[in-house]
């Protein structure tokens, strides 16, 4: 499957592994002003209404600038959308957190929005990771299953962007089987007790969210099943 | 009104205008992580299950210390709950963003809760902050109308807690009547376009944000009517 890695203009990465996925990306699509910060390689594509590019970084990447000027959408979904114009389904996002809060909610949340039109969400910060589950095979009540990866008494917290969510886990310290979504803190600051996390839920998107210093980054495979 | 100013553990605020708060702050309560990283004065209060806490600040401020080893709220909420039973009705709370982001979305939901106790609510942090209205005297529609200060152009996001939420706005550059607030990012990074807004709202309660560097400190006292 093709990926993407998508670096925002939000606080630049400095944990080591957001750093090595920013390394080795294969594609790396950054927002207008993400670009203006990105160290030690040049983007594959710039996406945004381009106008916070200096002048010289215009001329150099004349033919990788993607221009969108759209009011509507702010500019990493901007970068989604251009991703997924050309045929990519996966898809990592950096550097959208750190800065002002009102642009981290709001990126946190678009994360739903993007799971619907790819198979693979994730956003990678500083300290952990928010993956997002949205498709799958519901069973006959509705259920969608998945299995994570993870270490014995990592943090981990549950997101429901849909207040009926309805989410059931083995796995965790505190039963969430009995939470209404009401509000954003209702499923944080759980605990993994064993090696995998077995979740099931219905009227997503789900927002999982791990915290880096537990698990080495290949742990974050994920399967749905 | 007694006023508390609330340090919690996340990032140590570093934007000059959460120091000031600090700094000149007459009543500071500290969650049992933030005070190992409180500079240049003493906390009147820590509040939490203290385990953190090393023997030396154990003893050093022994009188000030108060034990809550209740495993259902966090450690913010623990402060809050302390402040509310001491009378005070005005709280400023620091140092609730900028590290893991699953503390930061519950710390900022949690707002809602404690705008139902409390009169007044605002959460400073190094870009912005945040202020939540949950109680006023309602039309006879169920609208409650407050008006706050700003400065033309300056950035200004809504949030609401509860998906219900009506929202009217004056004095913004994007319309909000027609939002329907079923995710987070659906009334975000809107602009000021006078020097005051004018919200009424139902199904409260509403979270604004607005950021530093437009207004001074001074013009954020905020008037409900």
């Amino acid at each position: 499957m093709k990926e993407a890695i998508i670096l925002a203009h939000g606080a630049y990465p400095t944990h080591p592994y957001p750093l090595r996925i920013l390394r080795t990306a294969k594609l790396l699509v950054c927002t207008d002003g993400a670009v203006n910060k990105l160290q030690d390689r040049d983007p594959d594509f710039i996406v945004g209404d381009l106008d916070s590019l200096t002048p010289a970084l215009k001329e150099k990447f004349g033919s990788r600038l993607i221009r969108d000027t759209d009011r509507e959408t702010n500019d990493l979904t901007k970068a989604v959308l251009f991703c997924y114009n050309k045929g990519i389904r996966k898809i990592t996002i950096l550097g959208a957190t750190g800065l002002r809060e009102d642009h981290t909610l709001g990126n946190v949340s678009l994360l739903g929005n993007y799971a619907i039109m790819m198979e693979s969400v994730k956003m990678v910060t500083d300290h952990g990771v928010f993956t997002v589950f949205a498709r799958g095979v519901p069973d006959n009540e509705g259920f969608i299953h998945v299995t994570i990866p993870c270490v014995p008494e990592e943090p981990v917290s549950f997101f429901a962007l849909n207040p009926d969510m309805k989410l059931m886990a083995k796995g965790v310290r505190y039963p969430v089987e009995q939470v209404v979504f009401d509000a954003w803190w209702k499923a944080t600051l759980n605990q993994c007790t064993g090696k995998k996390l077995e979740l099931s839920f219905r009227n997503g998107p789900l927002l999982v969210y791990l915290t880096h210093p537990f698990a080495g980054p290949e742990a974050r495979d994920i399967q749905a099943g």
